[in-house]
């Protein structure tokens, strides 16, 4: 069994890990029971995962191979690993977390950016600072500060939209339903992109998604638990 | 086997069966082989749906058996038809296929709902009318004109709430994966209310969705397309 090396995006402090996409990674990884050294990289490191072609994390490298793309990396890992438990739980299974995953990415991880944008940069090493205020200041069309500003009235547009999960955990555990699956890990990343980089409190105190979070920092020994995070 | 009743919203003209849970059963039940009958109920036909215990369609009956809610009606297809065709494509898809069914409950149904409400009343059989103007109204708290006149606004949101199946679609031509499933299914019930009951263009004509809309309609020998609706 070859190392599997992750190259996971950290803060100024290298332990702390905040990509929500390297968290569906580290907890896919963790799901398979596989040996992994994960690396910290920051945002202007781009030489360091060049040979994945690309200038993206999350990155795995194994026995000289390269891979980015968090959902290139978890049919990777479940082609190649077939004797280690399911990470899809099927074909079927599959193809619908790719539609949740999809839901991440569009619905949720967007709404969550501007609640905790100022709180990534302020965690950025020294070099990253400049770059992420740049390319980020250019995609929204305003600074930083302003675009975090309000984010006390756009929270809950972002609860709002965890509402199909809030029905869904009503009658089942997981995403997987009895067991975490890869539609739990996609969910998740973006919890622990909050949970790793801010203080600020993205589920109301009563919200029983909290429930399935806790859930979720037990599972592999309290592996998105350990890790250096806020408690919210 | 016995005959399977499905009890099935209609409009004034009994053939037009335009209710999105009664389609999401519809489809199951093609999706199982299964014999169908299907009884035109009304609105106000509480009574022909009593034995079920509550108000609410679809409603199937079998040997005796009243079941009714879509989700359930579906584990029952799946548990006691075995040898036919899975619905769900096995335990993890069908948990995820759930929170695809909370999604279209709660974020696509009801932003379909204000673009379509007024072609709903303007096809009811009288007896209808009073009805659910008044439960409608008293929900929506205005008139079902005012909140259908700003429809051309409104459908933006709508079609920026497709986004995540417009972005799977990119990748794989059903939800279900290669074949239809039952999330297909749950996505498609709301795509065919609209389109039984509106002239309403809910759809972009350049929207990558209709191709998946199309393979829908296509199914089980056009089952969804020969039915009373409109070209939309």
């Amino acid at each position: 069994m070859p190392l599997i090396r992750l190259y996971d995006l950290a803060a100024d402090d290298p332990d702390r890990r905040f990509s929500p996409a390297c968290w569906k990674t580290r907890m896919a990884l963790a799901h398979k029971g596989l040996d992994v050294e994960t690396i910290p990289v920051r945002f202007t490191d781009k030489q360091t995962i060049a040979p994945s072609g690309q200038k993206l994390v999350p990155v795995i490298e194994t026995g000289g191979l390269w891979l980015s793309d968090s959902w290139k990396i978890a049919e990777y890992l479940e082609e190649n690993f077939p004797d280690r438990p399911s990470v899809f739980g099927g074909r079927a299974a599959k193809a619908a977390s790719r539609f949740i995953n999809c839901w991440v990415d569009i619905e949720l991880t967007p709404k969550l950016f501007p609640l905790i944008v100022k709180d990534i940069f302020d965690h950025l090493a020294p070099q990253d600072k400049s770059y992420f205020r740049e390319s980020r200041e250019s995609r929204i069309g305003m600074s930083l500060e302003d675009y975090s500003a309000d984010r006390d009235n756009r929270i809950s547009q972002f609860r709002a939209s965890l509402q199909p999960l809030r029905v869904l955990l009503r009658t089942q555990p997981f995403l997987g339903g009895d067991c975490p699956l890869y539609a739990d890990y996609a969910v998740f990343g973006p919890f622990q992109w909050a949970r790793t980089i801010s203080t600020y409190h993205i589920l109301a105190d009563d919200d029983p998604i909290r429930g399935w979070r806790d859930r979720m920092l037990d599972l592999f020994d309290g592996l998105a638990r350990r890790v250096p995070a806020y408690r919210t």
